[in-house]
């Protein structure tokens, strides 16, 4: 199978995402002369270009970017030829290319009335070298030797890379020190996961079409969640309402849910019944950028249990909810909601984060994560989940969750602002 | 967010899947005492339990198996605490746990009527160590030193260790020298994957189920390719109907789809139109296992260039099928195929691999590629996409592509056996 070369799209109208004075100034207190950019989603953040089908294996050499601690000088890549033409309307200079297993061609300049196919495929491959033939995958000895060259394209053939080791396989590492010597590999992807936490006005509008959706659609899902509903239809169902709402989106939309009830977190029961606990932890993605919503209900009041444990969840979230704006440390919003829920009779409560950053990841949960440990103060342009959740078997799963935008003064709610938080009963 | 537990699957009948006297046979001549799986569809692989949400980033440590060459010692694991269940239930000895973010308890055993949910959960944690937290996602240092309690357990201490380096992030490789020295690293990412490609009766029951899903999807999709229909709603049509057709699958069924018509292999028009070039290429999902099938259509009688275009491909599939039998080279399949196109009067066309293993994979595309590098050859129990693409813009994408279980006289085709394999007009 091959995917659709638009899926994920690339827009010219959407460069790459890195806000590069902020770039610059990371790099030159870490003394990094550029960033090495080798995971999927950050390849696409870094150029605004997909990375493409080599890169479904998450093996270094696939798509790379290179962005220079100049902020003035353009973002290179090395893509795939099959992804070449997206990464060149991205802006991508200098973009060098290595061939990938499909083989694809366009025909549309040799195209003319009557030719033989086999006529217009030898027009448009007259370029081809001799013997030309594509490699099992990708190569990646080429495609190190182009990023090689496009480092000695960028004036960077010497240079100090601050690299996304989180991404490159340690089966990979030395092929990539020994293609860019006497470029040296330090380990960046803390900085970049930092870069990233901010995002850019694109991705913020991503996310908020992402939560609008997320949240339409469980609005809507509310109405089906009655006594003999199975979960499968109620998954399904909730997927549907995404497709429904998503016309419009900047960017094609796919969803994920975690729909259950019954007293198990993990396991719901054939179908529903009065007194069970549902919780509906869900996301609509647009463009690769994901939201991250959940509520809890009962069918029918809900059990004396249900109400103990919920409550101090909610208190918490409240508690937690208000310190959402510019300049709070993460490990307090942590701390006064394990607090809260410790304040309550309930000193067990070990939660280890109470949300985290949102955005185009490898999961729906990405740095940073607001945690004890955590060495982040909330800034403008992050997009963080804020949950209370709990899991407990023999009562079941509880949740309280919205998406949060960081705003100047404080936080904007990009999904849920409209749905009571409390443990509605349906 | 969180995942469900029983999302993929344990199933206490599905021990782990390798074949423990192959390894040992494999180990031995690589001087190997024994393997480390790290990647999340491995571990599945080698445990036959999920590796859990803390997998979800692929960063090292969130699971761990450890398969001695002693094919009598059991599969050792280091797993979270919330995914413990499944991991002993599956039969993995020892068992190290390190705790997770999720704070998760079950309640049954100290359920009483009447108490408060504050005394329950009190005598739920009564076993807590004071001050007990948990970290913002998994904390590495923990589950490092759990493996290094493993491999004692294991007596491996010392051991020569084949990993999974292609799934280490080179950001934790020496975290896991440091943690486990004097066991030594050797990077078997490339034994792991022979070993896995012939598959498990397990395994080639879920890739059964899978193909035969897909098979009826696609078939059920036929009525609905006509005039004026969207590439979207095709789309979501052919996930519908395998939802349709999963009922009393072993496992859960998910899919995915790259299904697009018109002129450009890449992007397709508003509605389908006559003279359309259709591209079905789908799979069904059992329990992680993915199938993979595809055909081409025409909207009513092909277009000229179309049937010229087709030709060959059909021919060198005809080719290639009849040699899918076991002690076949890889190689010698891909030779046929691209030759067989080159005679029909096309020698540009430079295939990289006409198909691919199958199995439950970072992707849907899993090694061995039946490619002119390979030196693979078919043995039975290997599941194998065989696969004839051309991508021509201006003409439209093309593929002939079947699913194939190697028996040990021959291949059993999984799915597109009861589909024609021709440019059919709709």
């Amino acid at each position: 199978m091959i995917d659709n070369l638009s899926d994920p799209p690339c827009d010219a109208r959407m460069p790459g995402h890195a806000d590069r004075a902020r770039a610059a100034g990371m790099m030159q207190r870490a003394g990094l002369d550029a960033l090495l950019i080798v995971s999927p989603e950050a390849f696409h953040w870094a150029t605004g270009a997909p990375a493409g089908v080599a890169a479904g294996w998450r093996r270094l050499g696939a798509a790379m970017a290179v962005i220079p601690a100049d902020p003035s000088a353009p973002v290179g890549a090395v893509a795939s030829d099959l992804f070449a033409g997206p990464a060149l309307a991205a802006g991508c200079a200098p973009l060098r290319t290595h061939p990938i297993w499909p083989e694809a061609l366009s025909l549309r300049a040799v195209m003319r009335d009557g030719a033989s196919a086999a006529d217009l495929i030898a027009a448009a491959t007259a370029d081809r070298p001799p013997g030309f033939a594509r490699p099992a995958t990708f190569d990646r000895a080429a495609a190190l030797a182009q990023l090689r060259a496009l480092l000695a394209d960028q004036r960077l053939a010497g240079a100090r890379l601050g690299v996304e080791l989180s991404a490159v396989p340690a089966a990979d590492l030395p092929a990539l020190e020994a293609a860019i010597a006497p470029a040296r590999v330090i380990d960046a992807s803390a900085l970049i996961d930092r870069l990233r936490s901010r995002k850019s006005a694109t991705e913020i509008a991503l996310l908020r079409q992402a939560g609008a959706i997320t949240e339409a659609a469980l609005k809507a899902l509310i109405p089906a969640i009655r006594e003999g509903a199975t979960r499968a239809a109620l998954g399904r169902h909730f997927l549907d309402l995404v497709q429904q709402h998503a016309a419009g989106a900047s960017a094609p939309v796919t969803a994920w849910e975690y729909v259950g009830f019954g007293t198990s977190p993990w396991s719901s029961p054939g179908t529903l019944s009065p007194g069970d606990v549902i919780k509906v932890d869900v996301g609509a993605v647009v463009g690769g950028y994901s939201a991250d919503l959940a509520r809890t209900f009962t069918l029918g009041p809900a059990p004396r249990l249900a109400r103990e444990v919920f409550a101090p969840l909610l208190d918490a979230f409240e508690a937690g909810r208000a310190l959402f704006t510019p300049g709070t440390a993460l490990a307090t919003i942590h701390e006064t909601c394990i607090r809260t829920v410790h304040a309550a009779g309930f000193p067990s409560y070990a939660r280890g984060h109470v949300g985290h950053g949102l955005g185009a990841s490898i999961w729906s949960e990405e740095w940073p994560f607001t945690a004890a440990d955590s060495d982040v103060v909330l800034e403008p342009g992050m997009v963080m989940a804020f949950e209370m959740p709990w899991y407990l078997d023999g009562i079941g799963g509880f949740i309280v969750e919205d998406m949060l935008l960081i705003t100047d003064t404080g936080a904007e709610t990009l999904a849920g602002a409209t749905l009571p938080r409390g443990l509605v009963a349906l």
